[in-house]
């Protein structure tokens, strides 16, 4: 099948005279998960991998994709006549390496400019021009041979209250177009989903998980255009919108407006992350200040409102979290339980709460050697059986009106070994240790990430990922510009200043492959400690109520002050929890949170 | 005085045309400390700090510094005409913005193109372009009206043998021409002083407590021509010199010669740190590569036998401290001792070791509040009486034939409060976490910092300054590219990643205005630890030997992982220096080491 794809394709790249089509994995937005609209790569590869781009030439196909899914593609891959491409081993070419020396002198290159960022498509843009080649980039060829191919997503839009946002979008605008004029800009596009949503104090539910609404938005001194599927907008929407002087266009407009901006304008946008498409149409003697968006740090920083809601939506999801938790430490042995069946029960606990709106993230189940897996989702092949033994990976969380959550529990299902036992307990240091941090101000992820690693690299241990990322609130549960990282990976864009009403996950973990996956994870609110003659401290407020498994903790390996640490944390976690739990509950709770 | 001085000044400006006249702190290679020839600028102004710039203008002067030095300048600039501009105070121009100001449309702004870097040079060339006006960089103003100026320095040179330096002449310079031609280069510009010491294996004595030698260097394919005072090079270095096919140039020559390089040359050099008359003087169609100087990495990992020869000068020098603390600790309130006369019995102990050149830096032996000013030194004005109660910070070191080293210890004379004895142990807990880490090969000392930094800042303290820096061998005592430090200062050049071999301090303190300093400083070699799926993981090994006064200790307010570094340390120090001391200096070495 994939071969009678990649037959037609090439059809329509001989139609057109391109040599190379080149398919990412990515939506017009940038967007960190797509929709299956957009699973264009998916489609004339096989792989389903999330990450991967697919370059095909008239006679050759190859997949890039990262260490995580060498396995899984090259399955997928078999018999398709597409090469992986093992990205990040010896002698492997990248991407723009692979294309600079396929192209051949005056040769076509094609891709659809929506799904290439600005930055990416001028560096293609350069190995074209170095080999006086062309570009074919306003086509979309995959769609004319997709014929089954799923719809745009268009999911009923909903308003988020100022009770909720704790600022209205009329100022948001207001301080969006101050930026504006500071930066001496007369129009701004923005084309990230997340940002839109938050600065219209609207959301949607086009990718999944992710409560966003596909669209554009163009403001200047005066207008703010919103490009969408216009046919969302309800009434109650479009008199919000009306009532905020915001107009709507269709969806697709946005390309028939960019080249309208006026050649003498100034364009603030961030080009790495605007289409290739939009940044290529603007008048080439328009200014560009390439810069963040202004709101990617205006939605960082949490309001005090929402800093409030967060903690409410904490508690509710601690109350899920934990019944869950007490459910099956207390059944696991009696009643038969999977992987899939757990994260079920576990998800109609948090159904039940107030205001819940959605999953913020596909729940990772994972039992023994699975959860040695980062990414692992339980498919009914994968789906294990859950023994009273070992551990049991729990990462999930939940989109309420109050904001969105995201922890991660390991929990002892019966005897563990030794060594789990101290890997366990190491990890609750480490996540103990950088939640009590006191910093001066100014101090990004980079300075604070040893504070939670460096227990484990101790040992010769070491997680493979960041300690944390920023939350987003009702929006992707993975943002930018806060997080824990001990060296600096620009896409990542996660190494900002800590801010005061900042929110970050901490999560340290084990990873043995074949034996178990260990990870605790609290998310942190940055807040102002004392200001004196060295500066302004900063501190964090840790907003995650659950038990961290004392039958897996071993105190011998707590230094005091760990210890106190934790009870603090364990007496917090029952002040807040028990409200909302049964007098049965409460009894294992208070157990669970004793002192040590 | 220096109102006529500025007078003369003002003259030879008015007879070139010159409306502004620029007099930093610096010699022709970018040192940190410069000899007395160079010291215009305390000439010009009478300030005698170590850091400033004066600007001259037609009718005004002024004098830009920072800081540690508001009080003094203050003083010193009173009634000489001369405003002090407050560096960092709000409303305060900075040098550059006070010239841009005050040039005027077609101003002439002059400067000794030699004591401006590359980069500054290039930022004051845009200021006099802007106002259409021009530069006067070829002539030094001062050395025409500073009648009794010292010469400059001509120390003679002496030749450090490859048993010190693990690495002949020939080999370095082999390997820096392989940089070279990896970058494409025909010629290598180099005006550090420390780096052309380090790369011909010769040492001199130019700056005072720096055994450098005035001059500069080229490199290129086939010849290496050295620019210094020739009177200086006796019949040994100049054999030397021709083994190792190393010519030798007047020191002034090289501004003869960088204009001959020719036209189509490419050029290696470090831009920002090049003298600015220098780089102007190249051709302009010469290609420049400006990147590190390759010597500065070279020179900062340390080989084998760098290594192995400076663990045993901190033997030497460890012995030497330990017998000045017996000495101090015992004799303390039974005979008369002083700030001065305590450091000068320090220097004989290290006067007396083997192989002693000569003190690394001016020892700072500070009683008391004094130790709260970091960068004091006694004068026969304030030298304080030591008296048997209180605290003495003594930071110190000395160039060995066998390296450089740099320790500080602060012991208590007496009584203390149990506020001293809290911050002291909270210092000691600094030094040890972060003596005792392990990290991932790749990490920096941003990442580190916070280790040692974190101790005091969970108690709201801070020290306003890096906690460490790289160490010279037998060279200055201040050496990039590494140290530790959590913020990036780029004029510090400190954060470069932390690779084998390189020797960095580690040196928390408190410091309490008025009240007490109390500073532990240790030096720590950087090692290999194991290598395993994780990664290269990297660690410390102590290399000074020196006790930490336990009678300044809290042991309750250390975990037991922090008394067992501690006391693993002390039992090092034991082992180390026992064999060196007298049995009266062991017994009590013996109990200053003890475990507790």
């Amino acid at each position: 099948m994939i071969q009678e794809r990649l037959q037609a394709l090439r059809e329509e790249m001989r139609k057109r005279n391109i040599d190379i089509y080149v398919v990412p994995t990515a939506d017009f937005h940038e967007s960190e998960y797509v929709g299956e609209h957009f699973k264009a790569r998916k489609f004339i590869t096989g792989f389903t991998g999330s990450a991967g781009t697919a370059v095909i030439t008239l006679t050759e196909a190859g997949l890039w994709t990262d260490g995580r899914y060498f396995v899984q593609a090259e399955k997928q891959l078999a018999g398709s006549t597409v090469t992986l491409y093992r990205m990040g081993e010896e002698g492997v070419p990248k991407v723009d390496e692979f294309i600079a020396e396929k192209l051949g002198k005056g040769g076509c290159l094609g891709f659809d400019g929506r799904v290439v960022n600005g930055s990416w498509g001028k560096m293609l843009a350069a190995i074209a021009e170095k080999e006086g080649g062309s570009l074919y980039v306003n086509e979309d060829l995959i769609d004319i041979i997709w014929k089954d191919r799923p719809a745009l997503s268009k999911e009923p839009l909903f308003l988020l209250e100022e009770k909720y946002t704790g600022k209205s979008t009329r100022e948001k605008l207001n301080e969006l177009r101050k930026v504006m004029e500071e930066e001496g800009a007369d129009v701004h596009i923005l084309t990230s989903l997340y940002d839109i949503a938050w600065l219209l104090n609207i959301r949607g539910g086009d990718i999944d998980y992710v409560p966003v609404i596909l669209s554009y938005l163009v403001v200047n001194k005066n207008d703010c255009i919103w490009f969408l599927q216009e046919e969302v907008v309800d009434e109650k929407i479009a008199a919000y919108l009306k009532e905020n002087q915001i107009t709507t266009r269709p969806y697709d407009a946005i390309y028939e407006y960019v080249p309208t901006i006026p050649a003498d304008a100034c364009v603030l946008m961030n080009g790495s992350t605007v289409n290739y498409r939009i940044a290529n149409s603007l008048a080439p003697t328009i200014k560009v200040v390439d810069k963040p968006n202004p709101t990617e740090l205006m939605k960082a920083i949490k309001n005090p409102t929402e800093v409030d809601n967060i903690r409410k939506a904490h508690v509710k999801d601690g109350v899920a979290f934990t019944k869950f938790m007490y459910w099956l430490k207390t059944n696991i042995g009696r009643i038969p339980m999977t992987e899939i069946s757990a994260s079920d029960y576990l998800e109609e606990r948090r159904r039940e709460q107030e205001n819940f709106i959605e999953l913020s993230f596909d729940t990772i189940c994972a039992y023994g050697p699975n959860a040695a897996m980062m990414h692992y989702a339980a498919t009914p092949e994968s789906d294990a059986e859950l023994k009273p033994e070992g551990f049991l990976l729990v990462d999930s969380g939940g989109h309420y009106f109050e904001g969105t959550t995201d922890i991660t529990r390991t929990m002892a299902l019966g005897p563990i070994t030794d060594e789990m036992r101290l890997h366990f307990t190491t990890v609750c240091r480490s996540n103990l240790k950088l939640a009590n941090a006191k910093f001066l101000y100014g101090c990004t992820g980079l300075n604070l990430d040893i504070l939670s690693r460096g227990p484990l690299w101790d040992m010769g241990i070491d997680y493979k990922c960041g300690t944390g990322h920023g939350v987003g609130y009702v929006l992707n549960v993975h943002e930018g510009p806060n997080g824990f990282r001990w060296r600096v990976v620009p896409e990542r864009n996660d190494n900002g200043t800590l801010e005061e009403g900042m929110v970050t996950t901490d999560e340290p973990g084990v990873y043995l492959e074949g034996k178990y996956g260990i990870r605790t994870e609290n998310e942190l609110v940055c807040h102002k400690a004392e200001k004196n003659e060295y500066g302004q401290f900063m501190n964090f407020e840790n907003i995650t109520y659950a038990p961290i498994d004392l039958d897996a903790i071993d105190p011998d390996e707590m230094t005091g002050r760990e210890k106190k640490m934790l009870n603090d944390y364990h007496a917090m976690v029952y002040k807040t929890l028990s409200p909302y739990m049964t007098e049965e509950e409460n009894e294992w709770l208070k157990k669970y949170t004793r002192a040590i």
